[in-house]
């Protein structure tokens, strides 16, 4: 297919601050916008020209979707695979559904990386309770229990301490899972980057992040590591994107691990990969000459990528739940660039906008 | 009135592009956009929450879009007095209807001006044929004959050269007018700045304009002037937006005269005030830490004002007509940002959309 000419309309899947944020990217490229979600409150629906309510299994609902979008995309890898094998059919999907299939289950993701030749942490298959004993056997504690599906921001996760019951740990999950073993890393950096329809690929600066209670708390930018690890961390990226045919923009989550008197390099751990714009890119908003959301909207487009150049350093911070009512404050403070998503409740542990201050630096030109 | 909260709903009179960014400004801010346009396809209406299509004289509508917004705005400063009449007793009107009373008009705006203290071209009230020969004698040849309501974009102006027929030229416009003396300028500047509701006042860096057939195509920023030129445009800004008490973004189009043998310095010549955001500060979308769009949507809610800090030197291109066919150039140009505001039929002389381009630079950190 060619590249979509402006005026065309991007279909996404999801309605949440990621496709509101990438709605308003497209809108800004002279692009109409249909969002599909089942919840008649989601905030993207606020900024697009059109919208679908329906849940994803909807069969009809996705089929007449497809008839009035030109390309669809998605804001979250938790899409069913049945719903992406219905649009595939009828319009582009980008990313492709081999893309959802890997990332959405933690054990093929963490095989697949291993494949491609990367680190992951130590994992191990695990189907039943018994299975965690022989896991745990296998990993030692501490050790991670996570589910294989539908986990975000820290849901989906029970740990194995000494002393824990493993069958109480099991049923706490009570599905499908995976093992992992604990990373000693130093710090968690981030990989924004994105593969256009044509192959091409750039990365957005490394970033560097820090979780506090399984939620992405802060980012920073550039992240405090070495040269030759930062190139390291982009090309482990880019040999994922191109493993996956990927078109769009992906986030690979990498564990820093300092070296040893032995082996004194930092080695990276690929932790995560997510298959559509990432928390950790939102930086990109006013921080690079061109976001994250408006290079995916490029990609799934067919168009060529943007500039990843940063604007200076970056300090990007979420606001969770009730942190959302500092927007006053930050208002006021001379530099820092307030999103709020749009959502009514500001429930404990949900995102509510984030903030960004972009410092000038003498690296970031 | 206290500080409007994130999730209550800005009203937009008038639906065009202006309209448009103010809307996403708003939504990336949390609130809510309603955009009231007679035009059932104007460009905004794809990127807010709510809509209302009906006249600027259609009072019930007025009306009822008061009761639905939390303030009221406006991208346009043609906006009918009585569409104000009836929304300020309901809700506040930002900036109010003092300046817009003074700006749409050519006369009271030249009047204002002067009244304040500040050079403008030489000007005469044309109110029919015969008032036309009064004032052509009175100016000279050449001058311009203005509409005094309705002009934009070079429309609702006709030249007086020599051998010019004066009632040819008045008939061509036919209404209430103003004749102009033309301003040996060597360059077009404008002060796009905005006032808050407690009277701070915050201008972004002065850009320079060129504009071809009367249209503005490009805008740089800095502007090619000294340091007390610079500063001096700001203060004329300044006073003009104390003078309205105005409240929002506001654009002061001024000429600079060269100095000459026996007054040096570079002078200053107010040209136009625009209430509203301005064309010529289309650059700050991604060009400075705040948008003008922002920057307005801050002033009307009564927040504090963002910073200005322009992120490098600044190139703003229109895309009038046509031009907007370059989209796939634009796009594979390293470090242009694309903007297009989603019109149907590119019109010759319609505005389609803009180009920005951010270098870096040493001045502007």
């Amino acid at each position: 297919m060619a590249a979509l000419a402006p005026g065309k309309t991007v279909g996404i899947l999801g309605g949440g601050q990621l496709a509101r944020m990438l709605a308003m990217a497209a809108a800004n490229l002279g692009l109409k916008t249909h969002i599909y979600a089942p919840d008649p409150d989601s905030p993207a629906f606020a900024v697009a020209g059109a919208r679908t309510v329906a849940r994803y299994d909807d069969e009809a609902a996705l089929t007449s979707f497809a008839a009035l979008v030109d390309v669809v995309t998605y804001e979250f890898e938790n899409v069913p695979a049945e719903a992406i094998a219905v649009l595939e059919p009828l319009r582009p999907v980008r990313p492709g559904g081999r893309a959802l299939a890997i990332t959405q289950d933690r054990l093929t993701e963490k095989q697949f990386a291993r494949d491609l030749g990367f680190a992951t942490a130590p994992f191990a298959e695990v189907a039943d309770a018994g299975g965690l004993a022989r896991a745990v056997a296998q990993l030692g504690r501490p050790a991670i229990l996570k589910t294989r599906r539908f986990g975000y921001d820290g849901k989906g996760q029970a740990s194995v301490r000494e002393g824990s019951d493993l069958a109480v740990v099991f049923r706490s999950l009570g599905q499908a899972s995976i093992l992992e073993g604990v990373v000693p890393f130093a710090r968690e950096v981030s990989v924004v980057a994105a593969r256009a329809l044509d192959g091409a690929f750039r990365a957005f600066p490394v970033c560097e992040n820090e979780h506090e209670g399984g939620i992405l708390g802060v980012t920073r930018v550039p992240a405090a590591i070495r040269p030759e690890t930062e190139a390291e961390a982009v090309a482990i990226a880019r040999a994922i994107a191109d493993a996956l045919d990927y078109v769009g923009v992906l986030a690979v989550e990498l564990f820093v691990v300092p070296g040893t008197a032995e082996r004194p390099a930092e080695t990276l751990v690929v932790n995560e990969i997510a298959p559509r714009v990432h928390n950790s890119g939102h930086w990109t908003l006013g921080g690079a000459a061109t976001s994250q959301f408006e290079q995916h909207i490029r990609a799934v487009c067919g168009w060529p990528l943007g500039s990843t150049r940063r604007f200076g350093s970056i300090l990007m911070r979420n606001l969770i739940g009730a942190e959302a009512d500092e927007w006053a404050d930050i208002l006021a403070e001379e530099g820092a660039s307030l999103h709020l998503y749009g959502k009514a409740g500001a429930l404990p542990g949900r995102k509510m906008g984030h903030v960004t201050r972009v410092l000038p630096d003498e690296t970031g030109r």
